[in-house]
């Protein structure tokens, strides 16, 4: 892709998700100014349709998909917001969503996918489990796959969240953006060397699950095993697709602990009074792990979702307050 | 206070505190609006400084105090949100703010008035010695009394909340405020008849903290004894000053139990991603309510503020999953 068919590309999928998704706002924060030194703006993706940012990439997906096509349906394996934005899109498309889920998907995450009218099959958690159910699920019904993060479609959907961010700030430096399979990272470098280059992108990983870290350092995929972090919606290996354009357009990789990922979430709900999930409280962990880096700076963090699951909370908080 | 001239006050106040305040954003939601029938808007007090509505009345309040009698600064008593707003304020003005706190007070209140330099003096958690305490150490500063919500400085200050939301939602048709002492439904009630008196303005109350219900039925105020509600902002009685505006100008009071108002914060945090402390989520808890009473309207919600200790939050669901 090349940065000229790169903005036509984010244009015309900023146009097709229009009517099903929002302009999410942008705020700031003067505490969070002070105690980082930087200039901070936070992109309200939990703000987004289905909680979180993963609506674009799925709606535009959904969207580029032919009349003839989209009839037998779409299909993915997900336990998470993913899925959810599957069904939700499929609802606005008119088909149906196929998901495929581990049997021991949260609750809360299951009811989302139902309330959106997606059908699931449940799994063993295992990844060759999920695959075989998916290529099951596929021949019976010819739903088309749509996987979260490696497919080109739902990467430049993923990107009209920054595209959308660069044209609500102006002057911005940097912005920061959590990275699990790479979809979020990779678009919102793809909208930044398209629309404005001279913005840096960095992306903010758990140290339990720092294969973006790792694969950079390598510079070949260095796939996650068995990843350990609060962050449920970070826990996935970048792809074929996503790894190139971190590789040549992300300017680095903070890894952080997962207390540093409970006290931004803390400082995110008590002092933003903004709901986000641990993944999305994983930039403003980065950001303040490193504010020499950023101080002085106009610097906009990616709040990437809010889906969290109320009552478990208090062991979310825990781990912030404990020594780990 | 004639139309005209509230109108003359609530823009003097608007002007007064802006540069010390936030023109909180409205947020809308298609799943509330769904479950509901109405159109309903959400006027976000609880991104306002200092995390609640409270900061309009206080810095108006302090700002309106001539250079010579603020030097000796301001006091007040409160265990909760008005203590931070004073102190804030205080601060904005740059004199000091003297606030009495119950010795059980709650944590985090203390270290929110503590954090914005408020200097805080302990009395038993009793009316009487909270007034004692007042009085001792307004003999000893000389500070002035800035009653939470019985003062018209304050009231016209929280007016501005209202103010700015009838400009900001054209054509609305209902406001559902918060009750307690009623600086924000008087005021609110100020703002809506001297700027668009067609709209129709409604107090929302936990069943169990329920005296501006029984002294609008009575004609006179009926004082709270033992209240028992989780909305630990809603436990004070209405006062001299704001009976008298929301008898003339409120249509009515909705009363909700502790459940209601746990699952309508439940419902802010997990679907509208906003952090509401108990008492924020009661004017939703009464349009849900009465909800046919709203059908097809254009309905507004004063969320009033978002300090909630997250430790204590299981505590707070747990009253929306039991029978009670």
């Amino acid at each position: 892709m090349t940065a000229s068919l790169s903005i036509a590309n984010i244009e015309a999928a900023a146009v097709r998700i229009k009517p099903f998704t929002h302009v999410t706002p942008v705020f700031t924060a003067q505490s969070i100014n002070s105690i980082s030194g930087a200039e901070v703006f936070f992109k309200a993706e939990n703000l987004q349709k289905t909680g979180s940012f993963k609506a674009r990439g799925a709606v535009n997906a959904l969207f580029s998909i032919d009349d003839k096509c989209i009839e037998k349906g779409v299909i993915t394996h997900s336990s998470g917001n993913h899925g959810a934005a599957l069904a939700y899109s499929a609802k606005c498309r008119g088909t149906n969503a196929f998901v495929v889920m581990p049997q021991n998907a949260a609750c809360v995450k299951i009811a989302a996918v139902e309330g959106y009218g997606g059908n699931i099959t449940f799994c063993k958690p295992t990844q060759q489990d999920r695959e075989n159910a998916v290529d099951e699920l596929t021949k019976e019904t010819g739903a088309s796959f749509i996987h979260p993060y490696n497919n080109y479609r739902v990467i430049v959907g993923q990107a009209t969240a920054a595209f959308e961010l660069l044209k609500q700030v102006e002057g911005l430096e940097v912005i920061i953006a959590p990275v699990g399979g790479g979809g979020l990272l990779s678009g919102t470098a793809l909208a930044a060397s398209a629309l404005k280059p001279e913005v840096k992108i960095f992306g903010a990983e758990p140290a339990g699950a720092d294969d973006a870290f790792r694969s950079l350092q390598a510079g070949v995929i260095m796939p996650l095993h068995n990843p350990v972090t609060i962050a449920d919606g970070l826990r996935t290996s970048l792809g074929s697709l996503t790894f190139p354009l971190i590789k040549d357009h992300v300017e680095g990789i903070i890894t952080v602990s997962e207390k540093a990922i409970a006290e931004a979430m803390r400082f995110s709900w008590e002092r933003l009074k903004m709901v986000v999930e641990p993944s999305a409280a994983v930039p403003l962990a980065a950001l303040l792990k490193e504010s020499e880096k950023f101080r002085g700076l106009k610097v906009a963090l990616i709040v990437s979702g809010g889906n969290v699951d109320l009552d478990d909370l208090p062991r979310l908080l825990k781990v912030g307050s404990s020594s780990g």
